[in-house]
């Protein structure tokens, strides 16, 4: 039997790892690393330099894979990344069956919280399914950029006795956020809280949270969205790519 | 200058703690601890039990406060929870004044997250606008019980490209959730999950999590909610208490 470890690894800052992520990173031996895109080799740098500050007693080697892209554009999204991940399950499949014997223990680095907005669990329940490749798994948790983006604030996530609605940008843009009076937004690439009507609402915007690079802005968006619009387009051009994420609160 | 941390240390596994917070454990002096009800002993042990294991070459000390407990009954929940609030300001004030010195560091120890459903950052922020109390302070994330529960089911907590809604029993009782396929239900002391029409709906339930009790539960409303209830009666009564939290997926 194989056994993969599903490590969140936090989301920015190396010392959001956990004793129990700090424990499970000394129990692999192949390290899979799919990341993609422009952010791909500071992520694929952040997760070395978390293997070399914190693996002890552990021979351990890494195995980088192309990951696929998604197709931009305005086709259905959930479509596309389904396609996309039935092109990722053969990439983790053929890995896991060519890289790894039988007792020896894989492991994937998520960044943030594998729970969220992440396909590897899917994929690895899709490798499960349809049987072809035998290994048990287990998750172990992260620190998301909900919260890194909260503690930086130092706000709480939700008002009293209220809920709190994750969402992406996208569907922010659609108008298809809730009732909720707490609302954080990811995955946002085309600044949907100038979407937002009632400007009025307060904004907590944060990137590259937990990072020497971090940037955070809070304010009504009356005030700060043009700010913000600008300062993440500047970051954007700087580094080449961006994570950032949002918290808006309603009046 | 008094100087304030407030260090998430992660719901119920000793190793859900992050290295941010076990450095930041190591700069605290004097630990305010503040829980209040029959869950108290169990979790003032387990920060106890944190503290001996990471504090390593620091000498702390412990002060153990009262902390009122909110008035349950048919009253308003905002109200109820302001008047607490109050209440544990005026004693969170009075420690910082008379525990601590200028230039010492003083530490709240919050189960979870600090963000999520815990008011010490609403009364820290509270007792500055009074400003009768000076300090600063930092807010450490820490592994929540959201997180644990989508770790020990091995889930998502989003489906692709959907919202994800946290809300309370209370809440979803009263047919308050929006529009999300996936809730998150936290603080439900009333079986709240009965309550919900689409008995196709998947719940996947844990009690006591990332602890040697832990109990998980998961399957269709229809075939496991009475199993749930009753489990958690159990429980209940075996324990004295009973922390538990359950994500709702809508078929």
């Amino acid at each position: 039997m194989k056994h993969l470890l599903v490590i969140g690894i936090g989301a920015g800052n190396p010392d959001y790892i956990t004793m129990q992520a700090v424990k499970a990173l000394n129990r692999v031996d192949v390290f899979f690393l799919m990341d993609k895109g422009k952010s791909k080799q500071a992520l694929i740098d952040l997760r070395r330099e978390i293997c070399e500050r914190y693996i002890t007693d552990h021979t351990y080697r890494f195995v980088e894979a192309v990951s696929p892209e998604r197709e931009r554009g305005e086709g259905d999204y959930t479509a596309s990344v389904d396609a996309l991940n039935r092109a990722r399950q053969q990439t983790f499949e053929r890995l896991i069956n060519e890289q790894l014997y039988d007792g020896q223990c894989g492991g994937f680095l998520v960044w943030g919280d594998p729970a969220l907005y992440d396909s590897t669990l899917r994929i690895l329940q899709a490798i499960q399914a349809a049987g072809r490749c035998e290994f048990d798994y287990e998750v172990i948790p992260g620190i998301s950029s909900v919260q890194a983006l909260a503690a930086q604030h130092k706000i709480p996530l939700n008002t009293i006795g209220r809920s709190v609605e994750i969402t992406t940008g996208r569907r922010l843009a659609a108008g298809q956020s809730g009732e909720a009076d707490s609302i954080v937004v990811m995955l946002d690439a085309e600044d949907s809280y100038q979407q937002v009507a009632d400007r009025d609402t307060e904004i907590y915007w944060g990137a590259y949270l937990g990072t020497p690079d971090e940037i955070l802005i809070s304010g009504r968006l009356a005030d700060v969205a043009e700010e913000i619009e600008h300062v993440r387009k500047a970051a954007r051009a700087e580094h080449g790519w961006i994570m950032d994420i949002y918290l808006l609160r309603k009046p």
